[in-house]
């Protein structure tokens, strides 16, 4: 019997993502970087800049999974309040943390203003992420993994995260592409091939429709087992044929 | 005293956005809609295609606001669960709907198959939410608006979705675009002007850094009186001159 992947959640944080604004792409990011470390993203929310909602939103994710990961709220001005609403979650304090000053230091010099130091906080016990686009750090404090919301900076953080998660066996994915039919057409036979094998998901992702385009959908195969994925792929492609129906691995 | 703006929450349902494989889009297509119609979008969550998980996001959504909007499936596939977790959720039943099937029964014809038969089941006292694109239609129960995850279809479902909202004051958003200079030598200004103004949110968006191109900060002055909010602009305008920082309408 093998240890369960561990399984993790985001918390997206910004006014700027529910006002519509900004077309969050922290999300997809993490999720990719998760998928390739066999950890199991199993939900994400997002919150406006708002503390209570924030500390609310992060105790109930941190206890519910192996991780959070968070992005947006840690720069220098009055709405990124973040580290303030973690340090509340967890109830510790938001100490400067001498080596976020020595970097935020080196960075800024004479122009380290009383701003740009708030980005010095950390709360207790916590151990920085570092950034190396601008400097100014996130940080983990126990499950909880705090990053930028900007998304060339939240992507240069994970670099430093990788290292520090427990991974999990990798879910490997086989797309099969079915072409001339909707998804109405081939529901009986994912229905089946599911029941079959319990350990394999079959999404069904349909494309075309609307469009002047040709229709089909995407089958995407998914599980731990290589092995029994591809053994799936090609029972799935006898049972489309048996039906008359084009599909090919793509 | 004006009636408060009607708050809202998006459920976003789909493996396929938790695995990395689909950026999602529909959050900032709804948030745009909702920001149109004077609707505040406070949170948004995004769960895997299963029951349990979407029940209990589902009934912590709406009970906590005016409307929930969710997306995803509500196809003929086995991972298709959209419709049954809704009535659980609700506590109702989950028969078909005789307007659904006869709009099935006119696009599918002899090919109206089981699966496809599937689609017709709406919750009971639900109402629905035309399709003009794929004809199988979403549908509304109470204060929930179920819809489809193809971008295209959650998409055109909104104009339908739209006459039943109530609306809210518009909120009023200006731009003014910094230039030459970072979050952290704005960040004084900008917290007193948050200060000042209760009323009027500041959001502050750097731009530029780790690029070869010029660096600043968008600064987004929101608010439900557009006088106020043009007040606040021309005063952060000046308070940025007097600090001699490079500022502009955009």
């Amino acid at each position: 019997m093998t240890k369960p992947s561990p399984t993790a959640a985001v918390l997206i944080i910004g006014d700027e993502v529910l006002s519509g604004r900004t077309q969050d792409t922290n999300l997809n990011t993490i999720a990719r970087f998760l998928s390739a470390l066999g950890i199991d993203l199993l939900e994400a929310r997002t919150v406006g800049d708002r503390k209570g909602q924030i500390v609310e939103a992060l105790n109930a994710l941190r206890g519910a999974h192996d991780y959070v990961f968070t992005t947006g709220g840690i720069g220098p001005t009055h709405d990124d309040i973040t580290a303030d609403a973690v340090a509340s979650a967890l109830g510790v304090g938001l100490p400067e943390h001498p080596e976020a000053l020595a970097i935020l230091e080196r960075r800024y010099g004479d122009e380290l203003n009383a701003p740009r130091r708030r980005m010095a906080r950390i709360p207790e016990s916590g151990s920085l992420i570092a950034n190396p686009v601008t400097d100014a750090p996130g940080f983990q404090i126990g499950n909880v993994f705090v990053m930028a919301g900007v998304p060339k900076i939240m992507t240069a953080m994970l670099e430093d995260v990788a290292p520090r998660l427990r991974k999990g066996a990798v879910v490997q994915a086989r797309t099969v592409r079915v072409t001339g039919v909707g998804e109405g057409n081939i529901a009986d036979i994912l229905t089946a091939a599911a029941r079959a094998q319990r350990d394999i998901s079959f999404g069904s992702y349909p494309f075309g429709a609307g469009t002047a385009g040709e229709i089909g959908t995407n089958l995407v195969v998914r599980g731990r087992d290589a092995e029994a994925v591809d053994a799936a792929v090609v029972a799935l492609l006898a049972e489309l044929e048996m039906a008359g129906i084009d599909a090919a691995v793509v």
